[in-house]
């Protein structure tokens, strides 16, 4: 028997299950039409149960962002694990713990400086480590440029025993600036061609190369031809938030998480409601701000998980959320109760969902059905 | 023997402790001349060890921003909580379970409606409630008016077997805006005069409120005079932070936490230092954009601690911090090797801290001397 919202304390972390379940069909059937396997990235959830429904309810391959995912994924039967956050030498140590607990941990690294270490450290290790070497594809952050000399010369750095280089990964952060579907599919095509010249350029030099990781969720609901790469990484897609709605790669209608909260109190004369879910409950994340439709700190609902069009989270304090007409009109005020609940739906859900420890699971009947843990830390 | 910061993992929240006691230090000598209590607000830290540091080694008088941290609080023999966050009936139970366990808990609300809820909750209950009225002292957030007719009408519905009426609560969060001592001085006889006010305005319709609680880091620092006040909240004097700095209150030097990093990478054409710590570390606050000097995510100092002037962490991802100088200039990068330690001075404590689950607390040595818990949920 479920538990109805009203019984919880607010704030609380809602994960509406059937629209999980419903953005997992959707990619997975999109990636299986182009051909190429998902290696989901379970940064944004940080939980056992949704990332065994990212991999069809068994531990397949993953995506992390922090050792301590790889750990406690490893620990839930998880053993093909990549961590996609260039690798420092002072975290080789905790690496080669997971290698020795026999999980198959593959890194990133884009710098010879690197490379130098990791060849280093391994030397006259048991374990071997996959290495892949991490590719800029659309300047948004880390990587070496596809055409760069600097490719080749990291991949010599590499060569020593016990290290392999597996191939190369790249990652399209900036499709989250996208604007419209065709913008969306070039970056699509920008991600996969800059991913796999790299690859056929380490090819060429005699490496091997054999994997080709790209991804984003933008991209990965955008791409109309995946040839030559071997796997796609995503993550926010499971969720979905409002920056991904600002992509226009999903309705508000399909996020799957969102925030529980309750009217404490108003300021009639200035239109404000206040609520109990601040920074603390939402996260600073103002992700939609850069967008077309900026939804302040979150787009408000009803309990049930009707928008209320055009009331917003207009400002924060730790404990507190403003919630106002995206006007700003005073006269345009929510008037509902002290008690009232309402649900939050989040700007980023990485971001909102790492400001709690567990999720309240809603199944069909809108109740809450159970819980799961979420865990944070590195 | 401590460790030496060489040994951690990154990113990991430094504490300096001897920066800590001195900050708790100046505060406490302040208010000890103006003649008024401090009742220190744990939210900034949630951490057993920097409250009872806060309440002079024993656990004394505190104020909480959740259920959650009462209930942490009372495990650790704090008795002498005030929840300062409006209370909503869903939250009632809770309530009782901590008066039950002999938590002597003080609830604020502003709202008539609030009012008889608790009201009608805690008839025929065996423990006593405490209860203040939040006023509005600067239009920031909560509160009634000082001189508002409601001020009466939520004292006279909160007439009712074991509910205390104690007195007044204001928090003058629009501190954080002003600009100068002149303009924090009279800030803080704004928030000191309406909340006296209210209380007056009480007493002469009957109600004994002996209470009248006032306090924010800027106004606390502050205040020339504090007639009629009889405690003072404040928190994140505890720590200090970039946001304070730019206020005036603190030097960045006075800033008792930070973010150890490591140096992964770079994108040396256009002047990037990638680090480890991206908003999962750093959080996603923005609190000095609106200040003379945005700070972006965070100030960068070397390992010691050292300011390295003028170079900002000015883009984050999940894991991902980008450092650039302030300028932007692409020439002036930081040109550090791969595997350097950096500190990361935090825009709002508060907010940093609330990412990670415990403190390496450093000493006078600037070794990792111990390690604090920290909690956080509702």
């Amino acid at each position: 028997m479920p538990t109805a919202l009203n019984a919880l304390e607010t704030p609380a972390l809602l994960l509406d299950e059937p629209r999980m379940m419903a953005n997992i069909a959707r990619l997975s059937a999109r990636l299986r039409a182009l051909g190429v396997p998902l290696r989901p990235h379970v940064k944004t959830a940080k939980c056992i149960e949704v990332a065994l429904a990212m991999t069809g309810g068994a531990p397949g391959p993953i995506t992390v962002s922090t050792l301590r995912e790889a750990e406690r994924f490893a620990q839930a039967g998880f053993r093909d694990i990549t961590y996609a956050v260039g690798i420092s030498a002072n975290k080789l140590p905790h690496v080669a713990e997971l290698l020795a607990r026999g999980v198959r941990l593959t890194v990133i690294l884009d710098s010879v400086e690197a490379a130098v270490a990791v060849a280093g450290f391994m030397r006259g290790r048991r374990e071997g480590l996959d290495v892949l070497i991490e590719i800029d594809t659309d300047g948004h952050r880390a990587g070496v440029q596809p055409e760069s000399p600097d490719l080749l010369a990291v991949a010599h750095a590499l060569q020593a025993p016990q290290v392999a280089l597996m191939g190369v990964l790249t990652h399209a952060g900036e499709s989250y600036q996208c604007k419209g579907d065709e913008a969306l599919r070039a970056m699509a095509e920008q991600e996969r061609a800059g991913a796999v010249l790299a690859a056929q350029r380490l090819r060429a030099a005699g490496h091997p190369a054999p994997v080709v990781s790209v991804g984003s969720t933008p991209t990965a609901l955008s791409a109309v031809d995946l040839s030559g790469v071997t796997e796609v990484r995503a993550g926010v897609f499971v969720f979905f938030d409002l920056v991904m709605a600002g992509v226009g790669v999903c309705t508000p209608e399909q996020i799957a998480v969102s925030v529980l909260t309750t009217v404490i109190g108003h300021q009639d004369h200035r239109g404000w409601t206040l609520c109990d879910a601040g920074w603390m409950a939402l996260s600073r994340d103002r992700g939609t701000a850069a967008q077309a439709v900026d939804q302040g700190y979150g787009l408000v609902c009803d309990a049930a998980g009707q928008v209320l069009p055009d009331f917003i989270v207009s400002a924060v304090s730790q404990e507190h959320g403003t919630i106002t007409h995206r006007s700003g009109d005073p006269t345009r005020r929510l008037n509902l109760p002290v008690g009232t609940m309402l649900r939050i739906l989040p700007n980023h859900a990485c971001a909102t969902g790492a400001q709690h420890d567990r999720y309240r699971v809603l199944d069909e009947s809108g109740g809450v059905a159970r819980e799961w843990e979420r865990f944070g830390g590195w």
